[in-house]
């Protein structure tokens, strides 16, 4: 098989480094087509545990430092895993819904987040950047392995899956503070691009939701935003 | 005067973008020492409100590609604003201490985010990144020049000048969650390095206090949990 630089029509990605493929081998075994190592990797006790799970499994762990010059050029980095893009529906429970997120890092950082307040369910209006880039499974620690994202053309497109739940906008035109809101559970939680937020026209069938800040910053950073309100919103949850 | 990579010794730092300039000609115009111009900055209203400050306090706009080649090699930016570094003293209001943060733009976020709850002053125990670092000045999109920064050797350093004080240590061994503490105010926020958080001992001399998430991500990245402590803390003052 061929190794390309990621692209986002490619049907295959790249967990790059030994803590991220351990993540992709735990919570996606079934995905993984083979492990890369290079001729510098040392021997260490890690990777002689991440290739008897290779073993285990039937995967195929290749030598190949071609591999690490096209997909990890600058060298940091010593096991590749490289996977099968998989695909999710959206479950019933809590969402975390991102309307044309444009960065990498910030989706991953979101994914991250949501996982660790157990939110599994991301919803992504296109256009949008992609969840499976490796530079966001990088910045969600794994995070991706663990979470079913499923895209939609429009928001109107999610709402016709979703027709009975309430959707709370974060908005900085928003008038109800964020610490007066009692969400309702399952709802989902919409934010909007880093650059653009949301247009307004989502207060007409979403619930406005702001978290107050000074005027010394025109807002918080989208992930920051995000992180505060999932930690809000599911806060009795860990006690 | 000569222009030259950023260093964290120099005497000087940059503020790389209109948006970062205008910023700092507001907050800390007695620090600048002129803007640079490219051949190819277009002379918009932006650039022309700029030089026109410029003009009103005797700040020099000089045109030099050189700065930009030297400054911002990646040639995304047309405007760079060159400050005198300023030294600052903590207040006697609330801080957020970060203790050996290692990552330019985790500080940036977290000077961000500060600002916008109204916490101005951060107080660094080193070894730690540079705040003046341009990556961390853009990062924090200004807020920098709004913050009082001020460096420690020691975290007893920091306690010898302010021995009245609670500290809430914000550490992954602790028992008490953030949703069951009473801030006492004002307080101080401490945080960890990014790799490995705060040393056990302090627990002997803070409050120890943790954001409970699930067992699926080992920690909350730092500029997310400095965030969520930070809403938490100051959530009274922003109804």
């Amino acid at each position: 098989m061929k190794i390309q630089r990621y692209k986002r029509d490619l049907d295959v990605s790249y967990a790059l480094g030994a803590t991220l493929t351990f993540e992709l081998l735990k919570c996606r075994p079934e995905a993984v087509n083979r492990i890369f190592l290079s001729s510098s990797t040392e021997r260490s006790e890690a990777v002689e545990k991440l290739t008897g799970i290779c073993r285990d499994r039937d995967i195929p762990v290749e030598t190949s430092d071609k591999a690490f010059n096209v997909l990890s050029p600058k060298g940091n980095c010593f096991v590749i895993g490289e996977f099968q893009k998989f695909r999710a529906r959206l479950s019933e429970g809590s969402h975390v819904v991102l309307v044309n997120p444009s960065d990498a890092g910030n989706l991953g950082t979101i994914l991250r987040t949501a996982t660790g307040f157990g939110i599994e369910d991301i919803g992504i209006v296109r256009p949008a950047v992609d969840h499976f880039d490796p530079k966001t499974v990088r910045a969600s620690m794994g995070a991706v392995f663990h979470t079913r994202v499923e895209y939609f053309d429009t928001i109107e497109a999610y709402r016709e899956r979703f027709p009975e739940r309430k959707l709370y906008a974060f908005m900085l035109t928003a008038s109800t503070p964020i610490t007066e809101i009692g969400f309702e559970r399952p709802g989902s939680l919409v934010f909007g691009n880093e650059a653009t937020g949301l247009p307004d026209r989502f207060a007409s069938f979403c619930t406005p939701v702001i978290i107050r800040h000074s005027g010394a910053i025109d807002s918080l950073n989208l992930p920051m935003a995000a992180g505060i309100a999932m930690y809000e919103y599911t806060k009795e949850d860990w006690r």
